[in-house]
C-alpha cells in the first residue's frame, strides 16, 4: 500500500463537473489500495476575480489581507471536493492550510513552508480518509493566513509529500506535461519524458508555467518525484527528478519564453560603487525580486542601469526606483512593458560550447535585436521586443533540433 | 471611550463601492473616539452562489464540508474591508471565526456559540486597532469550521458585543429599522422605535426577517441592546431591547407573515390518546419542525389532525405523514401549500382583553375564513388562504392603530 500526493490545479477544478471527474480519478487510484492525499487550487477563474477584488479596493492592498482574500478560492474546492467523494460512499475531509497546519513563515503573498505538522491528518489515514488539503495556503506562527505566491498549490503538494514521506506525488494539469515549448506556439512541440530538478526549475522560472518554481525546489531538496499529468487522460507525462546521464546528452531541453517582466532603466547615474546597491536594495526592502540586471559600459563616468520585475511588481518598483533615481541624480527612469524573456535550457550545456553562440546567430538572422542577456550554467535568456516572442521561440526550437514525433497537445 | 460594535449585512457589503461606504462609516465612530468591532457577512449573492455549488454537486451535501463551503464567503468580504481601512491609514486587521476563536458546539450549519474568547481581540483593541469578523462562522473545539445558520452574522455581533462587554451593538441593514408590518404591502407602515427582546423573538421567527432570532435571543440572555438601523442613511433605527413600561401601553406592536409554511391534514382518525404522537414523532425523529398544530372537535369518535410545517420540509414531511396515516387507519391526508400564516404580536396584550376578538372581527367583516389559530401571551397567528396575505396584513394594521406619521422605506 503506498501514499499517493496527487494535485490538481485550477482548470480541473474548474466546474462541478470537472471536479466529479477529479473525485472519480481519487477513488480510482484510492480503491487500487493506495492512501490519498489531494491538494486542490481554487477553480479557475475564481483566484483572479478575488485580485480584482482588491485591485478595485485599493491601489496598494494591504498584505496580510491580500492573503485572506485570496486563500478563499481554494475554501471552495475543498468542501466541493470533499463532499462529492463523501456522497460517493468515500470517507473524506478538507483540510484549510491552517487545520493540517501548514507552517510558513509570514512574508504574505509568498510565503515559505517551514513545518508541516503530520500528526492530524496521518491519524485521518489511518482511518482510510482522503484528505483534502486547500494549496496555496497556509498559516504563520502568529496563526495568520498566507499563501505562496501564484502556483503555490504546486509547492503545497510536494511539501505535503515531501512531510508525510509519500511514495508519488503526481500534479495534474491541463496539459500532457512538461514540453520542450509552449504547443501554442510551436506545432511541433514534443513532450519531455523525464527532466532534471535543475533543468525545470529554470524551464518554471522562466515561464513554462506549469510548475511553480519553489514546488521544484522543495523536491529537489527532498528528492521527491514529480509526476507531471493530465487529468484529463491517462497518458504518461513528465517525470521531474535527479538529473542522470542520459540527460546530459541533450544540449537544450526546452525553449521558455516569459511576458510578465517590464523594464526599468534608470538613464545617466554617475558609474561609482555603490549604485547599484542604492537602487537595488529599496527594492528588496519592498520584497520586489528584480530578475534580469544589466549595466551600460561607463561613458564619461556615467552610466544607465537596467534591470527587469515581474509587472505585478512594476507599479511599486517603478515609484520606489522614481524616488532612487533623484537620490543618486539620475537624468531619467525609462520603462517598457513591452518586453519578453526567451530562454534556452538544458543540462547539456555545461558539457558544450557554442550553444550561446547558435542561439544569437538564430536570432540576428531574423533581424530580432537583444536588449538584454543573462546566463547561467544551464540556461541562456534574452529579452527581446514581445512583438518577436512567438518568432524567436519557433526559430530557437527549430535551431536545436527539438521537434519530435509526440503530437502536440491540442 | 466606548466599545461599539458594528454589524454590516450582504446587500451593505454587496460591491467594493459599497464596502467602501462602510468603511466610511466605520472611520467615523472611530475617529469620534471608540473602540470598534465590526462584523461582516458575505458579499450579497455570494451565499446563494456556494449554496447553489452544493447543490449542483450532490443531493445531501455532507454538513461539516458544507460549513466550509459557505463560510469562504465572509472570509473575502473581512478581507475586503480590513484592506480598505488600512488603504485609508487606520490599523485595521481581519478575523476568521477560528482567529477569535468564536467556539461553537459541533452541529454544523446550526452551531450555537458557546464561547468567545477575547484575548487576542482586547490586545489589538488596545492597540488602536479596529478589528473586523467575519460573521456566520465560528470552529468547534476539534477545529473544524462551523456556520451558525443563515442570518448567522446578527448572532455573531451581539456575542461579540456580550463576550467583550460593549457599550453599543448596531446591526446595520437596507432598512432603516423594523416596522410595524412589511411596507411592501402597508404603504403606512411605521419605523418602530423600540421593541422588546419578546416581541422582536416572535416577529424575527413569525417572518420579519431583520434579525436572526438567535441573535434576539443571545442579546435578551446577555442584556445587550441592538440598534438596527440602515447602512445607507443616518436615520435612528429601532431599538431591541429590555421591556420597560411604555411598550405596555401599546397593544399591538407589529404584524407579521409568513408564506413559507404549507399545511398537512391527517383526515378521520379515531381520537384516542397517543393519535398525536403517533403523528408527530416520526416528523421530530426526522428533524423536521412543526409549527401550529390543531384537532378538531372529536365526532363520533373520530377526528382531524393538522399541522404545519416549512415549505422546505413540506416534501419529507408529506411522506413520512402518509406512513404514518396509514398506521393509525386515517382516511386521508390532505394537504395546502396555499398558505400564510398573520400573526399580531406585542407585550400589551398580556393586561388587555379583546385584541383576540378585534383581530377574528376584522378578518371576518373581510370574509377572510380563518383555517388554524395559535396564540401565546404576546402574539396571536392565524392561518389563511395566501390570496388574503395582503388584505388582511393591511386591515389588522388599521384596526390596531398602527400607521403613523413615518414615511414608510422605498
Amino acid at each position: 500500500m503506498a501514499l499517493v500526493v496527487q494535485k490538481y490545479g485550477g482548470t480541473s477544478m474548474g466546474t462541478v463537473e470537472r471536479i466529479r471527474n477529479v473525485a472519480k480519478r481519487v477513488a480510482k487510484t484510492y480503491d487500487a489500495g493506495n492512501d490519498m492525499i489531494v491538494v486542490v487550487s481554487a477553480m479557475s477563474g475564481e483566484t483572479n476575480k478575488l485580485v480584482a477584488f482588491a485591485n478595485d479596493m485599493c491601489e496598494f492592498p494591504d498584505n496580510r489581507e491580500y492573503d485572506v482574500l485570496v486563500a478563499s478560492g481554494e475554501q471552495v474546492s475543498i468542501a466541493l471536493l470533499a463532499m462529492c467523494l463523501k456522497s460517493m460512499g468515500y470517507k473524506a475531509k478538507s483540510y484549510h492550510g491552517w487545520q493540517v497546519p501548514i507552517v510558513t513563515d509570514s512574508v504574505f503573498s509568498k510565503a515559505r513552508i517551514e513545518k508541516i505538522d503530520d500528526k492530524k491528518v496521518r491519524a485521518d489515514l489511518k482511518d482510510g480518509t482522503i484528505i483534502i488539503v486547500a494549496g496555496f495556503q497556509g498559516v504563520d506562527k502568529e496563526g495568520n493566513v498566507t499563501t505562496l505566491g501564484r502556483g503555490g498549490s504546486d509547492t503545497s503538494a510536494v511539501a505535503m509529500a515531501a512531510g508525510l514521506k509519500a511514495d508519488v506525488c503526481e500534479i495534474y494539469t491541463d496539459v500532457d506535461g512538461v514540453y520542450t515549448t509552449d504547443p501554442n506556439i510551436c506545432q511541433d512541440a514534443r513532450k519531455i519524458d523525464k527532466v532534471s530538478y535543475d533543468e525545470m526549475l529554470e524551464l518554471a522560472s522562466l515561464g513554462a508555467k506549469v510548475l511553480q518554481i519553489r514546488s521544484v525546489e522543495f523536491a529537489k531538496k527532498f528528492n521527491v518525484d514529480i509526476h507531471v499529468r493530465s487529468s484529463f487522460n491517462d497518458n504518461p507525462g513528465t517525470m521531474v527528478t535527479k538529473e542522470d546521464k542520459d540527460m546530459e546528452t541533450v544540449l537544450v531541453s526546452g525553449i521558455a519564453y516569459d511576458k510578465n517582466e517590464a523594464k526599468i532603466a534608470v538613464m545617466h547615474v554617475p558609474d561609482k560603487p555603490g549604485i547599484a546597491a542604492k537602487l537595488l536594495s529599496p527594492l528588496s526592502d519592498a520584497n520586489i525580486s528584480v530578475d534580469m540586471i544589466v549595466q551600460n559600459v561607463s561613458e564619461a563616468g556615467m552610466t544607465d542601469f537596467t534591470f527587469t520585475v515581474t509587472k505585478a511588481d512594476f507599479k511599486k518598483a517603478l515609484a520606489i526606483t522614481k524616488e532612487s533615481a533623484k537620490e543618486v541624480n539620475a537624468r531619467d527612469v525609462v520603462t517598457d512593458e513591452n518586453i519578453t524573456k526567451v530562454s534556452i535550457v538544458g543540462v547539456g550545456m555545461r558539457s558544450h560550447a557554442g550553444v550561446a553562440t547558435t542561439m544569437f546567430e538564430t536570432l540576428a538572422r531574423e533581424g530580432i535585436n537583444i536588449q538584454m542577456i543573462s546566463t547561467s550554467e544551464i540556461k541562456i535568456s534574452v529579452v527581446v521586443d514581445n512583438k518577436y516572442t512567438e518568432l524567436a521561440v519557433r526559430v530557437l526550437h527549430d535551431a536545436f533540433g527539438l521537434a519530435g514525433k509526440s503530437a502536440a497537445m491540442e
